[in-house]
């Protein structure tokens, strides 16, 4: 029998992506591949964990890709078939065990939960399950 | 009430961090603030997703912080009581809604589902969620 670390843990998203991509057909594979700007509609229930979050901030956005097949563990980098399988967890693919999407965006405006940011390759209605800074230096923390 | 995004999804931890850090109170904030090296020890039922992984790697990894306060969404930036509270998501604190930790670390040496990795903050037990590649310029994609 596969070994396997005991508990599961239950992600409760915080948001969702409004974009005008709406389907993966039609989303680059990184936001630095031609993305569009996109919202981040946040839940009013989390909004008091935006204070502090400016235009011009750089944030990480992570968010759940729940189109994602579970089960992947090897996939030809980038979808070419001329490129030998890897394994998932040295690209970033969505299909993967547990499906979080990393996305480095800029915040072009924010209007109480609603967050306009930069190039997202997320699809419309993917669900946000956290927002972090970009960490600057030691000394700027 | 609160409006919130509908469907709960389910994290299945891939393996656990082995680390001399044996609790919180001993870690330091932040991987690059003198954090120990320690060992990704991942379940052999996902082993195929590290095919390709290679001492020198630049990876990034997901984590659950599993001690975490899912209630908070103000926090004293790095717990310093002079400084104002902020949103939890303009901060690193492992206390937020969902508490996913991201670590950015290199990899020294892998032995089968073992990768030793250098200056990781997350303490002993905690569990792993998920491995990508830092990404390069587009043109090494």
């Amino acid at each position: 029998m596969a070994q396997s670390s005991a508990t599961d843990f239950t992600i409760r998203p915080i948001g969702r992506v409004e974009s005008p991509l709406a389907s993966a057909a039609d989303a680059p594979r990184q936001g630095d591949e031609g993305a569009p700007d996109a919202y981040l509609i946040l839940d009013s229930d989390v909004q008091a964990g935006l204070d502090g979050i400016a235009a011009d901030d750089e944030i990480i956005v992570l968010t759940w890709l729940h189109q994602a097949n579970r089960s992947t563990l090897t996939v030809h980098p980038r979808g070419d078939l001329s490129r030998p399988e890897q394994g998932v967890f040295t690209t970033r693919s969505a299909s993967r065990p547990n499906p979080i999407g990393l996305h480095r965006v800029r915040v072009l405006g924010i209007d109480g939960q609603r967050l306009h940011v930069s190039s997202l390759e997320a699809i419309d209605g993917t669900p946000i399950v956290d927002l972090k800074p970009v960490l600057g230096s030691i000394e700027e923390r």
